[in-house]
């Protein structure tokens, strides 16, 4: 699966933001020419390093005076959008809220179902135990025909579950764990067979890499993905690149996809162009082929009809929708889908994470000192200038990245809440709620990485070959 | 590998060809009323039919008096071509020339080289026989770095055999045979493996077809071509459904080709539009990486460099130099090629044979009795409208099409100039003519026949399974 670079932290155009970064130069150096006061000065500075910081994570260049953008590269791959809109392609997230992307807005331009209390409580129902903190929380908060898992599930059929993961990168980021955290759950709680796709053939036709690289780096994720703790007799891990010269059954489903979709619908659904590589052409193809049982003949004894529920953040709705339109037209079920939120960059919840800038993120291979530092000087913060201003008026939950982070990653409600209200009221500081994510995430990564050291390359192996599974088809 | 549809006999537009056939109907109705010499009238009836078939072939059409032709299908599929210059892609071939294509023109065209006598001669040099009657006779005429090939041989350096086949139905007809009685030639005199690709998800993507359809032809075809004489110890043959599923290189060699052609390239070589379907834009990546030998690293023993030589009909050849263009980025050697001519459909060589069409072909399961009745009924002459005439200025070998069979598939030379001298001369009658290719076809279509029987599932199956040949590397 595509996982999004870096994006702007404002839905300006780049020649509008240079002339933003260019009005604030102006403005710093007229205050500080007036001998403004300090905190007015501050803040002004504050302004211009974070309008070039959007500048250069826009254009890929750095504010240079008097040399407006050129040359730039179409990050929105082609797709239009209303202004003001959010950006949410399985490339790009962008968004001009602090708060990050407006979900509800993108459930109904998505045409999906918003997660809502009806169907927690009959999850609840269903699997007897309270619903993950994911769930209770929204950070899964939109579906297409969950109803009709429960259904299957309540009349006894089977059901599978499908994730995956573009590996782009040999270091992971906790954000990356959301979908596999959530899909372990899942797992568990219904007791189904998981398959996991790992996109190395997708990585090789976007990115400047070879096939070999991004062969390894599959194999390298496949190990903090197993770390979370997935069933081996549960759970069928694969790459593209190894996987389809195994299986009988997966390419015969690519090619059906491939013979139903048109250049004219992925170019409306991707944004794809004319120059782009056949690859990247004929690709959503592949990332839609597991979502169909028959292309693991394997562990479904070449059973055709098992209905899949794919687990993933919204960004990868697009190759979904593909899916669920090309689906009856090849006498295969929709698959069903719970879409999570985006995990916010430390920087703020304007765009999700990316595993290239190291600093916007936290990674799992960090160490503790790391994470602290990282918390520390980049995590965006809701909280007020000054203590006098933050006991008075209170920090904003909404924004602030670090309580956002807590709400991914403590699992205890009382607390969560206990720690909104008081930083809410301002009766906790930003240095204070800092302290907890700090002291939350540091045991969380530390058990990762402990985990991760048990993976062996013969594990991996396990997990990575085509076999049949603990269930009976 | 594509084989093209049955297309007009004239580069005519279809309403140029319905306001044709509206004239001749009136010129027959004149004719008649005019009370003209039986002859003449005759001899418009004819064409007036002729003029008939060309619009039905052109439009799918039968021709209306008094009704154009509309919601035409264009044939060409896009691809744009100069008035008056033969068409030919792996679709379509089409000319207004009763000679058939005019090959010298095409090889400069596609930018191949000519197979002049210099080359014969040095292929005779380097396998100490007498070449081939396809060589002989022109009939392989064109070629894209064979002295790369023959240098390599010389210099004990291995290289491969690859051809293939589009099975788009279960009857293959003697036109079908012609590259691979050739590459069965060129394998026993240079003793090199052999692999033969077998395009059923090509057919599936391209036709009104199942996949299981396109399988079960894959399997029937490959059952002629094992009849064709192949040995099993040196020869591949493999369904892309198939084999796709099983080989480790094979989709890897596919996805680099992917990376490195774009739409815009495969709209400019293969005529594409945006509303066709993103298996057929990916396919030509399918049909180019056989000619790479770590495709098949169970024959290779992994190797990467092996020369590539594919023998096949000029119209497969924007595959191959898409994949020429495309190797040297890949870090592969480009294939060398041999091109053949079409054969000729038995109603004129304006066409190469259809497998649609049973009348333009005569299929390797016709009986002795339909091989003579479509050879006299429909087999086009180049002979003289009576017998007198034709004594008198004798016949045309260049468009009659029983002598341009028999330059196929009679190798005796002397006879065949014999034959030549003697229909030139008028000497020789078309009957007699049609006899002596009779009587050449029928044997050897019943052999042919004869040895398929032999062709048992587990052979097949033999040939089909992907393993090491007779060859070390």
């Amino acid at each position: 699966m595509a996982d999004s670079p870096n994006c702007d932290l404002k839905s300006l155009s780049p020649l509008q933001l240079f002339e933003r970064v260019t009005e604030q130069g102006e403005k710093v150096r007229a205050l500080k020419a007036g001998k403004a006061p300090k905190d007015e000065i501050d803040a002004a500075v504050r302004m211009l390093l974070s309008l070039k910081l959007s500048y250069k994570t826009t254009t890929g260049q750095d504010y240079q005076a008097g040399l407006p953008p050129k040359d730039l590269v179409l990050i929105n791959n082609g797709t239009t959008k209303e202004e003001d809109e959010d950006l949410v392609d399985p490339w790009n997230v962008q968004t001009s809220n602090a708060k990050g992307v407006d979900y509800d807005k993108l459930i109904v331009r998505f045409g999906s179902s918003k997660i809502d209390t009806d169907l927690i409580n009959r999850i609840e129902r269903a699997i007897g135990q309270k619903p993950h903190h994911f769930l209770r929380r929204g950070i899964f908060f939109s579906h297409r025909d969950m109803d009709q898992v429960l259904d299957a599930y309540e009349n006894k059929k089977p059901f599978y579950l499908y994730t995956g993961r573009g590996p782009s990168s040999q270091a992971m980021h906790v954000g990356h764990l959301i979908p596999f955290l959530f899909t372990k759950w899942l797992q568990e709680v219904f007791d189904v067979p998981l398959v996991i796709q790992l996109t190395d053939d997708e990585k090789y036709l976007w990115k400047d890499m070879t096939i070999e690289k991004a062969y390894e780096y599959a194999r390298e994720n496949a190990k903090d993905i197993i770390a979370c703790g997935f069933d081996v007799n549960k759970t069928f891990i694969f790459s593209d690149l190894d996987y389809l010269g195994t299986s009988a059954g997966f390419y015969k489903n690519i090619v059906k996809v491939q013979k139903h979709v048109t250049f004219n619908q992925v170019k409306g659904i991707f944004g794809f162009t004319d120059s782009d590589c056949i690859g990247k052409i004929s690709f959503p193809a592949i990332q839609a082929a597991p979502s169909f049982s028959s292309s693991f003949p394997q562990i479904f004894n070449g059973k055709e009809n098992i209905q899949c529920l794919i687990p993933c953040a919204i960004d990868q709705d697009p190759y979904f929708r593909m899916t669920r339109d090309v689906a009856p037209r090849i006498g295969q079920p929709k698959p069903a889908l719970l879409h999570s939120v985006f995990f916010p960059a430390l920087q703020g919840a304007q765009t999700k994470m990316s595993a290239s800038d190291p600093n916007s993120s936290i990674f799992l291979t960090d160490t503790a000192k790391q994470i602290k530092t990282k918390i520390n000087k980049h995590a965006f913060s809701g909280g007020r200038d000054t203590i006098e201003e933050h006991r008075k008026y209170g920090g904003n939950c909404d924004v602030d990245v670090s309580f956002m982070y807590l709400t991914f990653f403590l699992e205890d409600d009382d607390r969560l809440e206990q720690l909104k209200q008081a930083y809410t009221s301002g009766e906790l500081l930003t240095g204070e709620l800092k302290k907890v994510l700090i002291e939350t995430m540091q045991p969380l990564v530390a058990a990762h990485q402990e985990r991760r050291k048990q993976v062996t390359d013969e594990i991996v192996k396990q997990f990575m070959t085509p076999r049949k599974l603990a269930f009976e088809f």
